[in-house]
């Protein structure tokens, strides 16, 4: 089983950006993690982060043919891309939304997600700890003999 | 360390009710499920179940005092309690909340959430898996010395 | 066959309460004229009010492998209860709403029903008539052959 | 007492048009049974069908002269014409409301009825049986000795 | 100079309908009234009512070559109708819109006319002398040199 | 009887201001033309203009003893201020609202009026003449046996 | 293959209303155009206009038995009729929808079309081309083998 | 004359629940204070808690007929509780409604009360001097001759 | 201590004024009854009326040097006036806002206050005993030690 | 005559992505058969595909010189890029926007376009053919000689 | 060239009020750099000040034949005069709007302008300095030749 | 002191696009003279262009470090990226956002912006001369001792 973790604009600050939201964990520091964890689980991770939409869209198509599922925090995207929920659909491949922070505890703007209502599941607020739970949950719902592939 | 996990209207039918978007596993089976993680972690777990806005705000005033954090699935009281909101907000304890299904993607009356802004950290859509991710999630944050309490 | 009556809060005041508005008969005399029409359509009928929304709800649940439908009037939980529309749906018997006044014709809050579009259907504005005009539409609709049991 | 069973346009096509949502019976046959439920209530009975705003208003004035009430199924109108309920409180007669189907639990646009505030009683969802049970409620109510005449 | 004073839906019923909202005077007494204006004035009056939008912009439509302006009480289709707005702007005749009551002080579907903002000018709340004003006030501007014809 | 006419900010400047849209008429033209219509009433006229909501306020208080009814133009403060609204009807006159423009044809700020609900009728869109016919009307109905005063 | 081509209110005066928004093409002009396109097809081709929706509705009824389907221009009907929509529906038959202008670049009330959501599909702002396209994508649809019909 | 003091869900946590918002006065020593202002207004005082809607409609009802009055603190329940609200309407007490803090200077779901409209009175922000000012007000409407019960 | 009795548009007209909305009293007579009240309590009273939004702010920034608190009645400045709040913001005094009757019991764009998040406290609904009561709430939170001044 | 054809983000897929919503035609299969009408009609045609927005608007730019109109399908950016649209009104070519599916009949944030009410034309619901008419129509268009270019 | 500066409700208090958020120079500071700025710039200054709408539009209808331009901090009237804007734009001079906070970092009610749109350009949230960049920006403008003169 | 003037889609357009709405300067023209403005001021300048998100967040990350503010024109990304405003919020550096045209008298659209309330200051309106106003209002602020870094 292989994963694919993908971050989308500013992850790559995380650590040094607003602390107090964020935490101090950088995303190198939480990759390192995911993949002990992916170790334990025995499940392969490919991670990826952008800046730009269309490199997001670009890594999702083509990395769709060789992964099961994605783990994915889309950063500012998550409220205002229509694009990036299409490529997640359009691949077929179950994937799973992750927060750092709590958005609805957050400015109005970040309290709708164009992707949830797609997603396997979500996990918010927990820091780093969220892409760890939400790599448990993917693969836990992937292992299981009914998992609505592609829903 | 200790953890009361909270179910709200309708969970004791888990597992007999609407297993297309539930699951089929019981709520017993579930905290039965919890009760083995919990022993993993080290933590003691109490569990309360029912079906009036009430009796869960009686719960929570009265085992406020002797548990650490809440895992509450408020079930179709999420949407509508502003008063179990104000009690878990009054005992100034930390909760995470969880859904066994993904309630973005269900009714419209389901997308808000009048927990969800003082919460710790949400997971959804996970089915039972949720409130094991849940658990995780919020020991995690317990055990980590940073934890703002009571936020 | 057999349905179960269900008023929710304050229908135990009808009689009592702005008879302008909700006329002088008392629910005592109502489920009395009920059980007229029951006898004469063959079907047996169970009785229940309560104040509260866990009450309904527990009823609901324990209630609903005995009998084959619901007629209820849900009161003012009607325009705010997630948790009661849950119940009906989880249990799986079809049920149809009534109402003696005309919600359309008062406060703007009591124009939309949490339960409507899940009901076999709606009869409002009749007065006692209407639990009348509900039961007989219930009981005829569980008698045709192509019923949606459920839905 | 004499009443008038108006239905809207497209209800002509009953039996002929989405059999799923609107049942088999045709408005004749629907009409011939509504001839029988009033013979058995020793009320006249009239029916009138148009596919027109101003057919169904020209008849509502002309009619309600002769008719203590009217039984209005009034279709795609229910949603859009405000001359048709002008045309209802004009001439001072009562009127029940029915739908085959739960507007409801169809288009967002459905969900808005500018007759219903004005209706002495509404029913909905029974496919056919609407009509017999709007007509008892209607007789029901006209035989009551404190009816407010033109409400 | 040629006007046609044209009247929408129900306003046949003038005089019996609602008195204390409309007034007691039949539209056949309006006409006969602005028929005696329109001769102090010095122009020819043209006058219609129907209960059907079609037939209203048949009317529009044909009596546009031969008539400098039109007086309009568009009934219930003043909220409602954008064909009947097409009809008046297509034909590039100036009109004033009338209505007896007050709109803004009834239903809140009644505090939007399509037709405003492509009138002339407009006259609410006088009872039958909302028309006799809108008359002068039309003839008035059609005598204005500086009249912008078909605004 | 006498009528007191009252026009509120910046209609000091008209026939200097956006003759495009408000005409070449001054107010002093507009009063004077208006006190010849008034003679021929048989009716005394008033005339006040201010550009402060204050001073309007103070003169319908104090002149509301020795008039019958206002004819006013309160300009901006239509949309805006609910202290002018609260003063026409405290004192128990009836009123005409007139408008030299038409404001459903302009920005949507001026789409809602505060007075209008309350108003004895409303005349719109014919410039300096809307004084002329607001003037004519509110005599009328002062006139009318069956005014209902302060309404 | 047969198909109805339908055109709604003020169509009838194309070629006369307001070029610069419509052309300068006679509704007469479009259907003499659309017959030789139909013919290039081998195709028949009907055409109906009226200003009333009655009129309208009992056409597509009675019209409905003999054609594969509708290339409609409802005109101002588009925004406001559910009957219009029923019709289409419930005879079952697909239709494209067209407009010689460009609705979206209009008054707010044109955004919203209640055919859209169930039309095969849409063509709008090419002028008297727009029924040409839609009768090209109307017959390509029709000749696919994958057609759903009645969708 | 005899009043009842009805506080709602959480209130019972008053004094230890985030005092820098409710002030460090527990329910208890209000009560009290209350009571030594009932006995210098000469009236009798029973006072209640429930943190469940039914639980405090069932006292409403009850004790309706000894009372002549209630001071309600109806907590989270005063933005979601119609049932509550018909309720106090049901019953035909007057009601003065106090909050210990200022809900317009809270989140927007504390803005909207369902009691105010039918409340006698209102008093909010002064924490607990709230409940002493609301019985002061609803003792003295009592005393006033013209009170209009009910209302 | 002293505090000013601020009172804004149309409160001169109280006793002419809508009586049964707004009561008999005079403004005279309630400040008179405010005197006692302030005398009662040992602090001295400043009284201030004006029909504009310019001299109610005028004096409360000279007032503010020299007393306490304002207890203010904005009347309809209420719901419409960004710089009467920015006013009592600006000078850092404590204000309560009383009103005489109960704006929810009213129009809609009485629903909203521009001053109630900034307040002190409120009281509505008492007639003129609302002042009473609000003066005696401000008096009793300046005399508290805790009293967050300005805020 | 040359036209640029531009597809959005995800268009790559076509034929793989949801073939039920979008059809089996591949973007290149789509091309080709425009290329081929292209020919018929004497134009040239560039293509371009790109998921980024800053790679499309960077193409429109430098292409608009060498182009005489855009056929575009731009995919989930139709409904979110205010840049893309403002590229296309800055060059100052006329555009035609295309969609295979039908966006109304999709999610409610696909009912809204950015591009329309600049656009020429609109084609949507055809699958391919949606490309082929869009074509077809901005050909007829640009060789009229009353095209207003730019607009 | 002449310059007015106006500033409305509250603006006499700079310096003394909220300095966190307005800055603690004083207006008579700020208006004397104001002027060393203009005499660097060659234009005359006159300033004026007023708590009132009246009297802030009369001084815009008097100066505004001696002056070029206006520079503009309407304070809270920004938000909710429509009879400020109608001075401004009625005497036909340019003007531009300057606030010292950001109001988009505040209360929603201040999120929108009735100004902006008819403003010759804006400057926010610059403290005093935002004046300074206003007079700058103003000067520019109407030095420049094509300046479009009272748009 | 450094500071990046950054200019979002489209910019590099300026002087060829719409000038009517955007001027006739070249982008190029813009930042040479805002290079001398700079000069006077004793401050560097980097400049930067991109018409893609992702590009501009990739220059602001990579900056950040060298410079003390930025100045920047986000274009069409204004209204619609949440990214680019976490980018700018991320990094820890004051910003000034300016737009040549005025966004509140354009489309509806473009009347939020999700950059202005974290901006310093804003200035619009001005064409090229809004870039040098608001270079000049960053470095006064950032020369400012109390300039709150960060904001």
């Amino acid at each position: 089983m292989r994963i694919a973790v993908i971050s989308g604009p500013n992850l790559n600050l995380l650590g040094l950006r607003e602390p107090d939201i964020y935490g101090s964990d950088t995303l190198d520091q939480i990759e390192k993690r995911l993949q002990g964890v992916a170790a334990e689980l025995g499940v392969h991770l490919d991670t990826f982060q952008s800046n730009g939409e269309g490199g997001l869209i670009d890594y999702i198509q083509e990395s769709a043919q060789r992964i099961d599922g994605f783990l994915i925090n889309a950063g500012g995207l998550t409220h205002t891309s229509v694009s990036l929920r299409d490529a997640l659909v359009a691949v077929g491949r179950p994937f799973v939304e992750v927060h750092l922070s709590n958005p609805a505890a957050r400015e109005p703007f970040r309290h709708v997600s164009l992707l949830t209502d797609r997603a396997l599941g979500v996990v918010t607020g927990f820091g780093a700890e969220s892409y760890v739970l939400g790599l448990r949950g993917l693969v836990a719902r992937l292992n299981a003999s009914d998992l609505p592939r592609g829903s």
